[in-house]
C-alpha cells in the first residue's frame, strides 16, 4: 500500500488538543477511502502540519482531509524510505 | 529533546540506494551536533525529501545537512505530535 506525506499550512498557535481533534476527524472517516492516517506533526510557530498515511492514492488522502474540514493539495507519494 | 522535520527539494529520480547514501552521510556526522536522524522519505517524482530527526536545535539540523552535502533552510520544530 503506498505511503504519503501531506502538508498543511495555517495551523499557527494550534494546540495538541486541537491537532488531536483534527486527526481524529480524519481517522473517523478514513475507512470510506481505504486510508490509514498514522501520524501528524505540528510546528505551531510556522503553522505547518505534516501527516503520514497509507492508502490507495493521493486523491484518497485529499478526499479524507477535505471531508474532515482541513483540505490540502500538497500530497507526496513516498515511494522510497530509509 | 526537540524533534524536527526538514524538507529538501530537487531529488527528482533519486533511487533508494542514493537516498540511503545521503542518509548515511548525515548519520556518520550527527554525533558532532548531538543529532539523531531517524527517518527519510522521498517522493522521486516531485523530488521532495522529508527527514525526521531529534536534537538540540534547527541550526544543528542545518549544519549536519550542510556538512553532509545536502543543505536545506526548511526546518520545522515539531512541538506537537499525535
Amino acid at each position: 500500500m503506498p505511503r504519503f506525506m501531506d502538508v498543511h499550512d495555517g495551523f499557527v498557535g494550534v494546540t495538541k488538543e486541537q491537532l488531536a481533534e483534527a486527526h481524529a476527524a480524519d481517522v473517523a472517516i478514513q475507512d470510506e477511502e481505504g486510508m490509514t492516517f498514522e501520524k501528524a506533526w505540528l510546528d505551531p510557530e510556522s503553522g505547518k502540519v505534516f501527516c503520514l498515511s497509507t492508502g490507495p492514492s493521493k486523491e484518497a488522502v485529499m478526499r479524507v482531509h477535505e471531508k474532515a474540514g482541513h483540505p490540502t493539495g500538497e500530497v507526496y507519494e513516498l515511494a522510497v524510505e530509509v
